[in-house]
């Protein structure tokens, strides 16, 4: 059995909690939280919660850590000091700061001789693999990555900083014509407006002035001013009631030639009805590939470019052949 | 410089061949065929065709020897000796026989001390590839693969035999509204004409009995009976006009749900204008990981499952990590 911790209960650790329920070969240890673990009601029976400041004491009987905090201030503290102690697994997602991240993680897990892979998830992940396998088949081509429909948590919440707005949810989607004359291989260039539009349903407070709200969104610079946005305004209840979810997706699409003229498209899409649950999904199969790794004795950070492939599944590597290949 | 050497000169050799013209780290260095070697005329200037006997004599001059011949007689019988001297990619794709040709393979390969990978290409590898990696990260699911629409030599060729055809040509086509099922997450139990059309085109003798061959092709056991098949009769001119090519393609969806019962929808999909050139070109990236592995003292029989994917491609580790994650 593969013993696993989960650091942070959000969204994430509880899609990780979940995921391990279809995982034979794996098993939770405990969760970890900066919250009072009294106050923690998680899933699993008769698994502890403990404090964060406490994980030290679990260093023997954790195969793999995985890391559910955030990219933005919680990652790059943690994954060092958790490095020092524990096989890691993490979906650190700022793609431009990945070079530094990676450094960091790498000199933590060599000096503590654990093994880590970051940036697990879609995107960066699965998407990432299949835009560079794709590259590396048809170097003569162009990559197109489109994202949605689904939720940018991101934007959502730069929408409710504004003032008069009591809650929101944008969604990325992609504009249809574009995703089809990619398809159709006439490897189009487009711009951010071209390639994406931004919808948000926003509940305004009793009184705002609606018009601002709505000209302090589309004007935000980076987040909607370089895109064609719609606003809606809608009731609490209704944003409740239709609104809830977090669905994400996309597709990675490769559209190139063979060295003899001939056209060739590689397609990666997902649809995924919850983005934390499947980003949870896919940080599970990691973990297996990182506690094998361990295992066999590796160690110091890796990528999902890094993992081969037959490590992500709980089957021998002769059933896969028999049965998969 | 990575030197490789090709073994068969059809539509895939050929294939190989330009696909190595992109690859600014690989080089041929010489082709090995069956046929008389004076006879045959290869593109790349200053290369040396030779007899495939003289192979051994090539030894230390090539670091993967790509096998481009048939899984149905050759592979079976001269992969085992290639592996004897060389690093081996091959494309063997019977695959209810995989497991045996593997083992034959990982025999000499040891004996050797050198690597090879089997079974690489569309289907099996790619395919193969998303089939895996998607059930390990929904293991609560189901797979389909649909292939097409392209061309199916082992079917044109079933027709080719019948008395009274000249040529033949046969598309495997997906049936649309099952793909749509799959693709809305519906999960159906599909049978094999429930899923796949197939799409004759045929050249008859002067004066043969069109109907006859029909119903010859239409109630073929195994290859056309299972399936709703559409015959045409065309001129050979109408054939070679539009029918030379050998497009193919397919989409691989994993159709699962999250441990919470989330609807999830992986998909994986091909739209390739020639099957052997793409082929080829998968082949050539993993004869680049193939000779990676031998470079650091691998040995044995591998499958793209055992494959880590940073080892397709060209770039440095840390340019895949800046730049593809």
């Amino acid at each position: 059995m593969i013993r696993v911790g989960i650091s942070g209960y959000g969204n994430l650790g509880r899609g990780v909690e979940a995921a391990l329920t279809l995982c034979p070969d794996m098993e939770l240890t405990a969760v970890f939280t900066r919250r009072d673990p009294k106050t923690l009601q998680i899933t699993t029976p008769g698994v502890p919660v403990a404090a964060e400041a406490e994980a030290a004491a679990y260093a023997d009987r954790i195969d793999v850590m995985i890391l559910c905090g955030g990219s933005a201030t919680d990652l790059p503290k943690q994954g060092p000091v958790y490095a020092k102690l524990f096989n890691t697994i993490d979906s650190f997602d700022t793609h431009a700061r990945i070079p530094e991240y990676y450094a960091s993680m790498d000199e933590a897990l060599q000096s503590s001789g654990h093994i880590g892979i970051i940036s697990v998830g879609w995107d960066p992940g699965l998407f990432s693999l299949n835009r560079m396998m794709a590259g590396a088949i048809l170097p003569d081509g162009d990559d197109y990555t489109f994202w949605g429909r689904g939720v940018s948590q991101g934007h959502s919440d730069a929408i409710r900083r504004i003032p008069g707005v009591v809650d929101a949810k944008q969604y990325t989607v992609p504009v249809e014509s574009a995703v089809a004359a990619v398809r159709a291989g006439e490897n189009p260039t487009l711009t951010a407006r071209q390639k994406h539009l931004r919808e948000c349903w926003v509940v305004a407070e009793e009184g705002a002035d609606r018009a601002e709200i709505e000209r302090h969104i589309v004007t935000m610079p980076n987040y909607f001013d370089e895109y064609d946005t719609t606003v809606h305004f809608i009731s609490l209840e209704e944003l409740r009631r239709d609104h809830s979810g977090m669905p994400h997706g996309g597709f990675v699409i490769r559209s190139g030639k063979t060295a003899q003229g001939e056209a060739c498209t590689v397609e990666y899409s997902l649809k995924l009805g919850s983005n934390p649950q499947f980003t949870a999904s896919v940080i599970v199969a990691y973990a297996r590939a990182a506690a094998r790794l361990a295992a066999s004795g590796e160690t110091g950070a890796r990528t999902v470019f890094d993992i081969a492939p037959a490590l992500l599944s709980p089957k021998s590597p002769e059933e896969l052949r028999r049965t998969m290949l």
